[in-house]
């Protein structure tokens, strides 16, 4: 198909789908013309990888291209191929300029870790996002919510023992995207069924 | 204190605080002479609640001080000012050029609130989130994660049990903060222990 079939199939302006082309994120087309190229599924496929890593991950075009860089480097083993991909998903979802987090909060998730029998590498970047996001419940005075973390943990528990076990593909590059989405879109699924779990559970109990 | 002060207490920078008071993200400081002015402990707090905003919920500053401003409008009653409130702050998270749903995923979306027994209104802007995403798992021929979708709502529920116990605060204002902190931070929150969780149980369950 022409750029213009890619963009009428993908919901992107041709114009984004050339800047994609530009920036590494999608791999140019079979070219044949100077002025034109085929792209087949395999070009859709990418464009909407790309759209959910940025719009609904919030992810930087940079990151974007790095993760999917990662996500079809050959690995040395399956596990740590994959590994690499969920540790780079997730460094690249966090805020930027996020500074350190207090020792309080790093003290409370490592606490957590520990009571809830966690094996979980240092070097996993949910530990200091963990961290992050416990000073801001302390700073903001919501110490509610602090009370809630082990049902937090209760669902996170949960669902990580669902999504392991779906996590089964016929090759590593399959299940390295299957762990990005995974992530991403499983982050923005559990936003909205929050959203909508709550609201119903607000309006029978408060009304 | 001084603006310098602020500064030190939040750890952000003060040309960004002073772009906060002109965006009236944070209210002004009480004048001490033409160019000073004093602030208390409730512009530490209010800025604070502004990077956890933009910086963990990723909303833009006009989305967060239309958050700001819902949050402190009187409203008739507590129900529909914290519902208000609600909707705004998801919908700010949502992406911006998000396009409409396919039908077959409003549908999928519209099954699931019936089968669960959600009691929600169709102004709820988690519905159209939740059908987004299932658009994007569909085309991204990620069915595993279909079949997770109960797992998820049984996870939303839980969390919405446990969070809607917790919601009562002294006012409608401080009512309103924690049902946004449960949003954003909330979603923070289940985000970093997932990542640990699925770290954990990956390398149980495949090594």
């Amino acid at each position: 198909m022409r750029i213009g079939e890619l963009s009428r199939r993908t919901g992107v302006p041709v114009p984004t789908i050339k800047y994609y082309l530009r920036e590494g994120l999608v791999p140019h087309g079979e070219r044949t013309s100077p002025n034109q190229a085929r792209y087949d599924d395999s070009h859709v496929h990418r464009v909407r990888l790309v759209r959910a890593l940025t719009e609904v991950g919030g992810l930087s075009i940079a990151a974007a291209r790095d993760v999917i860089t990662l996500m079809h480097e050959p690995g040395r083993d399956r596990l740590t191929s994959i590994g690499k991909v969920h540790f780079a998903v997730q460094a690249a979802r966090q805020p930027p300029a996020a500074g350190e987090p207090s020792e309080t909060s790093v003290a409370r998730a490592e606490d957590l870790i520990e009571r809830r029998g966690w094996h979980v590498r240092p070097t996993n970047p949910a530990r200091k996002a963990l961290a992050g996001v416990l000073d801001y419940f302390t700073r903001l005075g919501q110490p509610n919510v602090l009370g809630l973390l082990d049902d937090y943990a209760d669902a996170a528990e949960r669902l990580a023992a669902a999504e392991i076990d779906t996590l089964d593909g016929p090759d590593v590059d399959h299940m390295a995207e299957h762990v990005v989405m995974m992530t991403v879109l499983g982050g923005a699924l559990l936003d909205a069924l929050r959203g909508l779990a709550q609201e119903s559970t607000a309006s029978t109990k408060m009304s």
